[in-house]
Parts: C-alpha cells; structure tokens; sequence
C-alpha cells in the first residue's frame, strides 16, 4: 500500500506539501496541488484520515440523525444546522433512523454514529428508544424538535402551539371540533410533539373556553398527502353545522382541504381549519396556520451543541422557543 | 484514556467478551451484555474503530451523496438503496451537498466521503462538479439518476421519457405547447434529466407528429410547489384555444394546476397537462405523468455497487431503466 511518502517522491514535491493538499490549505500553489492529486490517483494512495483521527480524536465532523429528511420541515432545519456547523469548521453527517434493524445497530457504542464529536438527534424520542433513555455515548449531543427531561434538549413548544390553535379557532354552536392527525406507524420513531399540541389544545377549548371536551374528537389520519386527501374525500361530519378542524400539520391540512373540496365543502365558508407549520405552500393557499420558528431552532441547536463541544457548559440544556399564530383565510 | 483491557477488569469478563459486545455478537449472555455496556458508559471509553479500520480496511458503510433528500423522489430512491445495503450487512451515510463550500470539501480525497467502502453518487453531474470529471478516489462508486459517458451510472432513460410524453399529449390546432420547468438554480447541482426530458418531447413533436417546433415554448418554472404555483396563478396563454403543457415534474404540475384553478381554468375542460415522476399524490388528483421506476433503481445501483466492491465487474457499467406512461384524467 502506497505511503504518503511515496506520494511525496514521485509528485517531487515534501512530505509536508502533500499534507497541505490533503488538508486543503490555501498556500499550496496551484501547480503543486495539481501535481500531487494526479500522483495520488495514479498511485492509489488512500490517504488515512483513521490514523489522524486516532491522535487527535478531533473528526470536525457532527452526527445528525434524524427519523426522516424527507419533508420540508426536516429538510429546512437540517440545513439551519448544517450551515451553523460549516461556519464553525464542522462537516455534517446524516444518519436516517428508517427501520428498527438500523434502530438495533445504533445501540452498539461502536457505530461510527458516536465517533464524530457530538451529535445532534432531531424529532426522536430516545425515551422510547434505549433501555436507559439516554444515548450509549460519551460524547456531547443534544436533542432536536423533542421535549426530554433527561437528555439536554431544544425545542418549539408545542403545548403553548396547541393552546394558540385553541385561543384563535372558530368556534360554532351546538357544533363538533376534530381533531385531524397524531397517527404515527412506529411508535419509536416518534417525538411526542403531536400528543403536546392536542393536550395544549384540549385544555384551552376546555378550560378557557368553555367548550365542552366532549364534543372534541379526535381522529387518526396519516401524515401524507395521499392519506389526508382520501381522509377528506370520505369524512362525512354529522351535522349541517359548520364545523372547526385542528390539523395537526399544514401537510395534513392541505390533504383535507382538497379532499373535501371534491365534495363541495371548503373553508372558510363551510368549516374553519388551522394548520400547524406555516410550510412555504402555505402561504400560497391562505391556511391559517402556526408558524414554527424552524430556522432559528437549527441555529440554536447547533450552537448549542458546539458550546458543549467546547466545554462551555455545565447545567442541563432545556432550550425553548416559542411559535406564532398566523391567521390567514380558512379559519 | 480508559483501554478495553480496562472495561474487561471492570467488568469481570475477558477482552473477548468486550469485544463480542461492541461487535453486537449475538452469543453474548445478556448479563454479561448489560455489565459491559455499563461499564463502558462508566468509563467513559470510546471504542476505536478507527484502529479496527486500519487494519481491515474495510468498513462496512456506503456513503451515499444526494444534492437533496427534501423530496419524495430521492426519498424514496434513497430508501430504497438503503434497503438493500442493509440486507448485505452494509450500513449508509448520507452526504447532502447542499453548497459549493461543501462541493469543495468534497474535492479533497482525504474527507470522510472517500474512507467508506464505496459511494453512490445520487442526481448530481459530476463532469460539472470536479475538474476531471471524475470523483478524487480510487474507491467504487456509481451515479444513480444521471447519464454519465466516464462513470459508472444506473439510470432512468429520461430521454425515452419526454418522448412518451410527446407520444401521447393532446394537441389542438392552432395552439401551443408550453413546456414548464427546467430552471435550476445552480448548474453544479443539476444533473441534466430535465434537459434529456426536453429533447426526447421536442423531438417526437416535430420529427413524429409533424408538429411546428415555433409553437413550442419553454418557460423556466422553480421546481418547488410555492413557485409553480405562483406561476400558474399569473400564466395568460395568449389565445382562447385550449392548449398543451408538458410540466417537467409532478410537483410543477400539481402547483400549476392549483395556480390555474384561481383563474377558473381547469385540465382536461381548458387544457392538456402531463407530469413527470408519478409521486403517490399524483394519483389522487387524477394527474396523468410518466412513472419513473424510482425503487428498482435504487435496488439496481445498490446491487451494482456490491458487486463492484465484490470485483465482480470489469466493464464499464451503463444501466439504463425505462419509464411508463400512465394516463389518467389531466391530459
């Protein structure tokens, strides 16, 4: 196997030159650079980041792991996170926790998950995860989108976004409110946000409003498109009365709307409806909705996490922001 | 630094023992499994897999490089791979090339990237991306959802694709044919399918159905739902006929649509639309489109990727897959 000194001997150029390009530093001139990459593909050469890593111990480089990347809530804090960590030298990692195999695997201390030098974990309850409802690491991390009294933690809070939802949505006599979503095919992969945004609902309707928690319910919809949309398609509320409608997300919300319509039923004039979210789309078809400060929990919980990295912490980390309520045309 | 000898002592059980744990070695009695992770934690003791690496040099994770997962397509495409990776005891890591400062990182062969045991390069150009036109290691890799002359790559014939479009939208006389999409907004990104989707279309119009290439137009559309629907809502076509749309992908139509809804006209009454990818909402909203065989590509890249790491292949690898269309109601 090719060493770096082979490299060096055949580019004619020092051993440290060929660590400068491999370390990408800027006063390596251009022709040098050029000449030691070529040798390097020509020789094979596989520089060894394990040996360098072995003596620092520094990878610059964070574990991300998420449920899902796939949706642009996810899609939108990930980069927030990622683009915090690249202004402070840090590469980014993503690992998607899609099966319970991949679950098992990430109990082992030895996944190279715990050899970054910190993680951040978004929308996954580790509560419900490992045994010991903390991750098997001694390295710093910190929980995203989740609300954990063990683990440090930032979050939106989602009982306060419940209870806007509950202070803000129309309210019409003799008349049911529904619930619409919180139907989560694995239980482990979920973070708790939607039982919080129910729960914050429920007691202000109840306890606020007046409302009698009996004509409150709630119902178990996917959180696809596809799923809400054939929900809406087929609800049949009991009643002539107009009606008030919680959707627990803004991609929940936009699958009934639709549904609905291909019955002739839309808001505001036959129902009133709220999202939760505020997605980009959102805007576009006047959901009123409550506006989750994604960018900014990114932001903190990357800062966060490279404070703890730095050893600039001691107390237990219990960071929450606050989301808005946005009133726009369906309620 | 705590040693696994240490954990060994602590734990009353022999290196042998520890070193079945951290490799998940299912032979291990539960007891001696629990005092082991314990002491671990207790410790502090991070085990070194990079000393393991070194000597095999073989790792056991597959690095997979995507310009985005925010969507169902690569979802699903990255699903997919990771299935099958998983399946032949390979674990994935997700590299999201979100900007140029990272396509930089990415050109020094000494990152993270290059010390799995192979990549797989997702709906990205490399002959834009590195000098080259190659990836700087010696490593296997295979590009999946991009047409590449230098690279192995596995692919869907979007070629073929635009050409069945062009097959079968509805044309009406004296009357245009729009075609929206195709803007991104950094080249490096691209990977050249919405251009390979052009040409097949334009090509059967003209040369097949005899169909005037001036009553062609192309309008450059954002890809996102937000901007193809502002685009709808404000597109005056410049006559009273009804007329033809191709929309390059699924989400570009659905937003087109929904814009145009707010004007009053509708497909199939007002116009023609096909779409592109069949996404599982398109069904529900009737949308005829080309369905794109997104799960067997990413089984066939993966398999293709083990075999190569396998030295199974000695030529150069050109996988080409092919669409279909499926008519529903829009067109």
């Amino acid at each position: 196997m090719p060493s770096v000194k082979d490299v060096a001997k055949l580019a004619n150029v020092s051993v440290g030159t060929v660590s400068k390009v491999l370390n990408n530093d800027p006063t390596v001139k251009q022709k040098n650079r050029e000449k030691v990459l070529k040798t390097i593909k020509q020789l094979n050469y596989v520089p060894n980041i394990y040996a360098k890593s072995l003596s620092s111990r520094k990878t610059k480089m964070i574990s991300i792991v998420s449920s899902t990347l796939g949706d642009e809530f996810h899609e939108r804090l990930v980069s927030s996170i990622d683009q915090i960590l690249s202004e402070n030298g840090y590469d980014s990692i993503f690992f998607s926790l899609l099966s319970r195999e991949r679950l098992k695997r990430f109990s082992n201390p030895s996944h190279f998950l715990y050899q970054t030098d910190g993680l951040i974990v978004s929308s996954l309850s580790l509560t419900k995860m490992f045994e010991n409802k903390t991750l098997p690491t001694s390295k710093p991390y910190i929980l995203v989108d989740t609300r954990d009294a063990l683990n440090d933690c930032a979050f939106i809070d989602n009982y306060y976004g419940g209870k806007l939802v509950g202070q803000n949505i129309k309210l019409y006599e003799n008349s049911k409110v529904y619930i619409l979503g919180g139907y989560e095919p694995d239980e482990a992969f979920s973070s708790g946000v939607f039982s919080e945004r129910i729960i914050g609902f429920i007691d202000e309707l109840v306890n606020n409003r007046g409302f009698n928690r009996k004509n409150i319910v709630i119902m178990k919809v996917g959180l696809s498109l596809k799923e809400s949309y054939e929900f809406g398609k087929k609800f049949t509320p009991n009643q002539r009365h107009k009606f008030s409608v919680f959707a627990l997300s803004d991609i929940i919300a936009f699958g009934f709307i639709e549904g609905m319509k291909t019955l002739g039923i839309k808001p505001p004039d036959n129902y009133s409806i709220i999202g939760y979210d505020d997605l980009s789309y959102s805007e576009n078809i006047e959901l009123s909705t409550v506006r989750q400060p994604i960018e900014e929990l990114g932001k903190v919980s990357a800062e966060l996490l490279l404070k703890k990295i730095n050893n600039k912490f001691e107390d237990k980390i219990h960071k929450s922001l606050i989301p808005e309520f946005i009133e726009r045309n369906t309620n």
